[in-house]
């Protein structure tokens, strides 16, 4: 599925195999990534933005499987918070993703899809692997690296790892670590998948020119669990509450009577058309791994202790996934080694999803931050 | 599976068929139930107690299956808040459950297991089904009738359809309606049981004396994603944290590596042990339709205008499944009509499912209550 749209993205293939956490190597990594805005002579007004779990460096431009605009189009381009005018952004594809850059779907050295004999990665991994991007792109210093959710664990990660490779950290709706929830509902997407006599295992892909399409059906219900966690339960209530979908009243059956219900098979079966099953495996995985204070001798500060980058840590109120209490965590540690830091819990319905949507207050933070 | 346990329960074949909210009949309904305490002469002393979404009649008594006590025996016996020294304490399956009441595995009268041929349920009718068990008891009028979650919404809609039915309601972490977030986490696991290539449509009994043992790995994935609603995160971060599971490292692999994820695949394994898929369906599916207000002409406060009874609310501040805001509502119903209430928001740290666990407070508040 991924492969065969990684022509319409630019693809590096990085010159020396990556390391990983694991101790493993990876050899041959491809990473594709769009980028938006010139690049100026002295390099030095590059942006990076990670994605989160779902994303893609489908930041600006249409999805070209979807069509849909990017996910973060209403934030980045000419004039927008995120200025194209002035910034050089990149967002590349995770590794372990599926939309051109080196993933579980890849194919290994002997020419077979790794499936689940990909390494298990890390977020940290997937830092490197975008570090030596930059590195191949003579990008020594960035003007900021940027993430919400996952992509906020990234920015952290980078900050941490490569203290010296950017100049402000914008880190949005995001934790230093997973919880034991965060870890509960992913193991759920996890084990859906897993039960999908369609996984095969992982080896799904050779299956794919005989009709199977992998476990799509595990695959949705993952995206619905998931999904849940995005929105707020005011949100929920506000946007279907008990409506019914379609109907007058109630079937008395199994179909979706409820607009929520409705909404949330059309979430789970339109992810399948885009995403890959093994990828959602890997890098659920690599989330619930991420323990930037555990990376860093067990205590958070000192994952911050080298950096000399300015922060910003944005959260929502109504974020139920990575609560407020998250990044206070965050800006505690940042305090205890005398960061610069400024946080902000903004008011926002949207629940996670928040940093996806329209919230004018967070284009104005992420603005002032950058400018 | 239900069935062949039916003999160790007293049974009532119900004398009448069960006329339902969806317009269908159900004939030869059977209840399974137990009781505990001696029926004074004046048949005054009963106090009906409504089980959860998946529990059953076996209050205070040893499951059969799991060999565990029953779900609420640290509350009900000689001497406990629910003291049947004084008290003669029914409790019943439901319709549409599988421990020996009729339901989707039980044989309809073409003598074929209804599985998805069962009609579909309200909570309404289960609370008919049990005041015909009253009847046929010769119980006209309850001392107390008690139920927490699902229980709850049985003791209020016996509150608003059979006000002359009991002189106490006591309704603990529930709430008189699904609301969308309610009915979202039921759609996922419904969409996984049904997702599994060995629901069969629901026509799995058949296949269980060829190996085939129901949806079990759906089934398992359903429970899961419920599971995590009963827990606070605060309470997850305590009980599991990011601890490993007998290891000293993180595994890079997929198995259980933390603590979190093995009870999780536990609880949803166990799970499948002692439940129907399909009665999980259909349980799950009156809960979402469970509207009180809706009901009664779109006002909660008239559901409870021809009732009688004293009633007592409890919610617990940790639980978000049905947070305290739900029983403040029922409230304030009860108070717009002048009916007797008490209530209080109990502090515990369980989440959802402290009316099930260790909470002194609870056993006071229950104690006094019925008194």
């Amino acid at each position: 599925m991924a492969s065969s749209l990684a022509a319409t993205d630019r693809i590096l293939v990085l010159p020396e195999p990556l390391p990983l956490d694991s101790g493993q190597v990876l050899p041959g990594v491809e990473i594709a990534f769009e980028t938006y805005g010139a690049l100026a002579a002295d390099r030095g007004n590059a942006i990076l933005v990670f994605h989160a779990l779902t994303g893609d460096q489908h930041l600006a431009s249409p999805h070209p499987i979807t069509g849909k605009p990017g996910w973060w189009d209403r934030m980045v381009g000419p004039g927008k918070p995120i200025d194209t005018d002035r910034f050089h952004v990149i967002c590349a594809n995770i590794i372990g993703g599926c939309m051109g850059s080196t993933g579980p779907a890849s194919l290994d050295p002997e020419g077979r899809a790794y499936a689940m004999r990909f390494p298990v990665i890390t977020v940290r991994d997937m830092v490197r692997a975008q570090v030596a991007l930059l590195d191949a792109l003579g990008i020594e210093r960035l003007h900021a690296v940027v993430g919400g959710s996952m992509g906020g664990m990234l920015a952290l990660s980078l900050a941490a790892n490569f203290p010296e490779r950017a100049a402000r950290v914008l880190a949005i709706a995001t934790a230093a670590r997973h919880s034991a929830q965060n870890i509960a509902f992913h193991e759920v997407g996890r084990q859906a998948i897993m039960a999908d006599p369609d996984w095969r295992g992982g080896d799904y892909y050779a299956a794919s020119g005989s009709g199977g399409k992998g476990p799509e059906k595990g695959l949705a219900v993952a995206r619905m669990a998931a999904h849940i966690t995005y929105l707020s339960e005011a949100g929920l209530t506000e946007k279907f509450g008990r409506r019914l979908q379609d109907r007058a009243a109630k079937s008395f059956g199994f179909d979706a009577d409820f607009q929520i219900e409705s909404y949330l098979r059309y979430q789970g079966l339109s992810f399948t058309d885009r995403f890959d099953a093994n990828s959602y495996l890997y890098i659920t995985r690599a989330m619930d791994y991420f323990d930037l204070a555990e990376e860093h001798g067990g205590r958070l500060a000192d994952a911050f202790a080298g950096c000399a980058a300015r922060f910003c840590v944005i959260s929502f109120d109504t974020d139920w996934l990575y609560p407020t209490a998250e990044s206070r965590a965050i800006v505690h540690a940042l305090n205890a080694v005398a960061a610069p830091v400024s946080f902000v819990e903004l008011s926002a319905p949207y629940g996670h999803d928040s940093f996806l949507l329209e919230v004018p207050a967070l284009d104005r933070v992420v603005q002032g931050f950058l400018a």
